[in-house]
């Protein structure tokens, strides 16, 4: 069986830019060991590491499964092996990925490599990742329209009486039976979540200790996030954040629910959530700012009276966006410390949101690709508040 | 709201098992960062560390979420302000999780302590939570009571026609309605898997690059385990090794279901199964070599002229049993070259099983308590093959 899964010229095309962010760090080479990297180098998961030389031919070392095959594929029992083949053309830096793997796999992979210098390849492949290859954006398209069907099934698989973990799961499967793979790839330790993201009335002011932008109790302390069992009630809100991975690439969309009336304060946030996203999709060109992008948003939530909502109420999230691909929290970050600079094909998902307590969380999410001319939305259901009952 | 869940005899039980695993490494201090070992010290998930010192009171520094309360805890917003609360009392060697932590944490970490050794706390938490205490046997005896009612519903959720993914789904969503939590964790970066591995047919005969005992090509090269979208056939059979996480403990069952009539070659090997199951169950005393165990399973399916098939047949999985509890990977490994020693209160899941070409994988999973007198089960579902026609 193969290894590489990718056309030719879309394996070249990830690699000069992962060589044209290796050139900007000073590396020689990376040797890349993470699952979300391998399948952007690769276009399949598979257990080992890939040696990007800037100059030569890539090689990948694999350990499972079995009898890959392929140009420069080398099967290894462990990563010792490698030296054996890089041999005589040991790099003077090489890049590991420090910020991903764990300490101890950084000391075993760079004792292969004596005398050279190490250096960190997580920047190097986040910044290659950022910015998407027509074939990514195919991908990521594909996600979107899969997405925005499972959400226009939401308003029929509620009923009332029903916990808000009962939407969920009915949810769930809806989503799985259209294609969603269900896991949920995010960089680095700080995030886990299970399928989705379904926050009713004040649970939604429920902290979290995750890095996501909404909250919520959870079901158990082992995972303190999202819905914990209470039932949907009129005058409520829901928001759904469901997992958008159809593909290998993910968009992330949200859309809230009404549970009969709401207050208006709610209307007026989720309305105030929608302007944000229009302001930004024309502001969203390349060569915008992030900072800028969330400095915006948080001004236009402070003109409108709602900034005590914005981004949560009793504990509130640092940034309204960030990269989407084949993981959650890629580059660029929307955040006011940011210093990423959006550049055309970035995926980038907004999420503009409030919690007003007793009420619920409001506001929406979608993804966009970055154009000249501004945001270009993959993610295209409705955005208006859409009554449950 | 209060930081630590637990009661206090039980925070100090484990605190207890941690400082013993401490002293046994040279180790004055661990400082905790890792979601699983954060939940097994407090009874909660959190952004955040602990720092056990081997004398004195351990302090919790927590980023999110905000407003924790507690004895020892300080709200920090970076690592860096762990060194103003420790001041003075700088341990001369400090445990971090260097298997399970990034490289870029732990050089951050161990930059607040000047002067002091840095050590493996990833193998001091590995030891202590080995061994149960009453409190998580609890919590693994529930789960094992509920995923057992998960799997009595399986036979009437299958109809004649359906595929693999199909009745994942059916059993996911019947899982989640009785509590599953869905999430899945497993220390290191080495596997993925969303929420069940049903295997039917010739599928199970395809590698993964995951350290799972089973395959599976999945259904997209991004999460390359598990059902492919194929039918399932008379003459094949489904293998169920559905999450067991209800209570932020696991247990791990596996059952086989039969699809009209099978070869007796697949039904001899799940009866061998069974039997390697039922010799284990008595071997496996407190004082048992893990190592042992293994070569029993192995001898006895090499007895029964079925090796060729076992723990898998294009690639074979390399151990028949693992620790579980917090995660899925956890001591002893019951693998050939395995140092571990059984020891009274471990909790480990036994899976000897065979890949049938043609037919699909059969055998059995259980997850069991060491006593010292053999191994106590917590998964009853009937283990015979099951008709699902």
């Amino acid at each position: 069986m193969q290894l590489i899964l990718l056309p030719d010229s879309e394996v070249t095309r990830r690699i000069e830019k992962v060589r044209g962010a290796m050139a900007s760090a000073g590396l020689d080479a990376v040797l890349i060991a993470d699952n979300a990297n391998l399948y952007y180098l690769t276009g399949r998961v598979f257990a080992g590491y890939a040696y990007i030389p800037a100059k030569g031919d890539p090689l990948y070392f694999v350990r499972r499964p079995v009898r890959m095959e392929g140009c420069g594929v080398i099967p290894v029992r462990k990563p010792e092996q490698i030296a054996e083949s890089v041999g005589a053309d040991t790099p003077s830096s090489l890049g590991l990925e420090l910020d991903t793997i764990p300490y101890s796999l950084v000391g075993r992979l760079s004792a292969i490599f004596t005398d050279t210098k190490i250096g960190n390849a997580s920047s190097v492949m986040r910044q290659a990742r950022a910015v998407k290859t027509p074939e990514e954006l195919k991908k990521i398209e594909t996600s979107g329209i899969r997405q925005t069907h499972v959400y226009s099934m939401i308003p029929s698989l509620f009923h009332e009486g029903m916990t808000d973990i009962e939407l969920q799961i009915e949810i769930e499967k809806a989503s799985r039976l259209e294609g969603c793979l269900g896991q949920f790839r995010i960089a680095g330790n700080s995030m886990e979540l299970y399928m989705a993201n379904l926050l009713s009335g004040d649970n939604a002011d429920n902290p979290t200790p995750y890095d996501f932008a909404m909250g919520g109790e959870g079901l158990d302390p082992s995972l303190p996030v999202g819905c914990n069992g209470s039932v949907i009630r009129r005058g409520e809100t829901v928001m759904a954040d469901i997992n958008g991975n159809f593909t290998g690439y993910m968009t992330d969309m949200t859309r809230t629910f009404r549970v009969g009336e709401i207050s208006s304060l709610a209307e007026t946030a989720h309305r105030c959530s929608i302007e944000i996203c229009r302001r930004l999709e024309t502001e969203g060109k390349s060569g915008a700012k992030a900072s800028d992008l969330y400095e915006i948003a948080v001004d236009m939530a402070r003109q409108a009276g709602l900034h005590d909502y914005f981004m949560g109420h009793r504990q509130k999230a640092g940034f309204i966006g960030h990269g989407v691909g084949i993981e959650i929290n890629e580059l660029p970050v929307i955040a006011p410390r940011s210093r990423d600079i959006l550049a055309e094909n970035n995926v980038i998902a907004l999420e503009p949101k409030f919690v007003i307590p007793k009420i619920g969380a409001v506001g929406i999410e979608n993804t966009y690709v970055v154009t000249t001319t501004g945001l270009r939305k993959l993610t295209l259901a409705p955005e208006e508040l859409e009554n449950l009952i």
